[in-house]
């Protein structure tokens, strides 16, 4: 690395602080953006620029958006009784890509979580609860992630929840479509079973 | 993606066009700068748009710079009556990281081959040769990569160097340390054989 010239070496470094761009792949990076021409190396150094400065938390569901309210709060052909409460924006894509779910979304952004100092300030659930005070919402669905933290933050919003008279689901466990049996873990087989339906 | 805000969307396109950067490490990627401090997200923005304004190649190897005379080239410890010819800027680090050679080095910036095109005039030979015609020059090391184009542009090289009575040389073949021969190729096996030295 001491034999790269000062602005290659910080490129570099700058790939490398990337989650998942080892050593060996911020070089690969660098060496390949080194060999753009300059308008496509300057493309993606705007992009960069770009999205940090145009991107907002959408001021209804909290969802990354390049307007005020996003294009999914916006969107009058949507159930807006019906709120998904998601940990990240990334799950919304997710959830959009099933093509199942017609209602809005709500994003805390992260999960309660003690160990990481993650509390419950610091995560988008004032905004919930005001969204659901404010009335018109029928049903909030609990889409956190399967794990601990996303268990909790799950349980504690309900909580919250319960004074205002709405109906709190969460998302089904059960095993994977396309997986099969014997790699399931027994305590997604278990909740596959408790929660088994008629057919 | 289309339900992501376009700026997000453009900067996911622009992760995704590096190499082995997927669709998936792209998002992640994005929403990473999208949680950095604005000024941690400017660092990687300038550090691509610096790299590509302040490094140029070397007037004397062709290899990656800051200055005109790049720091392998300007330093006089170094002997500079050697050169080692390697095809990226890359592969002379690796060199480097052997603390075995204290010559200089030329960069290609590719191999001749005419399957993708690339002609001898393509790639930085001529320059080598100027250097070699210039005297002061007692060996130059072949050190393209062991691989069709690699070798055929060593062989292609050997041939112009010749006229200036200058010795050429190539790195040797044979199987990796540490490896084990169960797993190496015949053909490396072979190369291992026939350049067998006394011990």
């Amino acid at each position: 690395m001491e034999q790269y010239a000062a602005p290659l070496r910080e490129l570099i470094e700058e790939f490398n602080k990337l989650p998942g761009i080892g050593n060996k792949t911020a070089q690969r990076l660098a060496f390949y953006v080194m060999n753009l021409p300059e308008e496509k190396s300057a493309k993606l150094a705007n992009a960069i620029i770009n999205a940090k400065k145009n991107i907002r938390y959408c001021s209804v569901c909290q969802n990354l958006s390049e307007s005020e309210v996003c294009n999914i709060c916006s969107n009058t052909a949507r159930d807006h009784s019906i709120i998904c409460v998601m940990e990240s924006p990334r799950d919304i894509m997710q959830m959009e890509r099933t093509n199942e779910y017609k209602g809005v979304y709500h994003v805390l952004h992260g999960a309660i979580s003690p160990m990481d100092n993650i509390t419950p300030d610091d995560i988008k659930i004032k905004e919930l609860v005001a969204r659901v005070a404010e009335g018109g919402i029928k049903e909030v669905i609990m889409a956190t992630n399967p794990n601990l933290e996303g268990e909790a933050t799950s349980m504690y919003i309900s909580k919250l929840l319960k004074p205002f008279g709405v109906k709190v689901t969460k998302i089904a466990h059960g095993v994977p479509v396309g997986g099969e049996l014997e790699f399931a873990d027994e305590v997604t087989l278990g909740k596959a079973l408790n929660w088994r339906v008629e057919i």
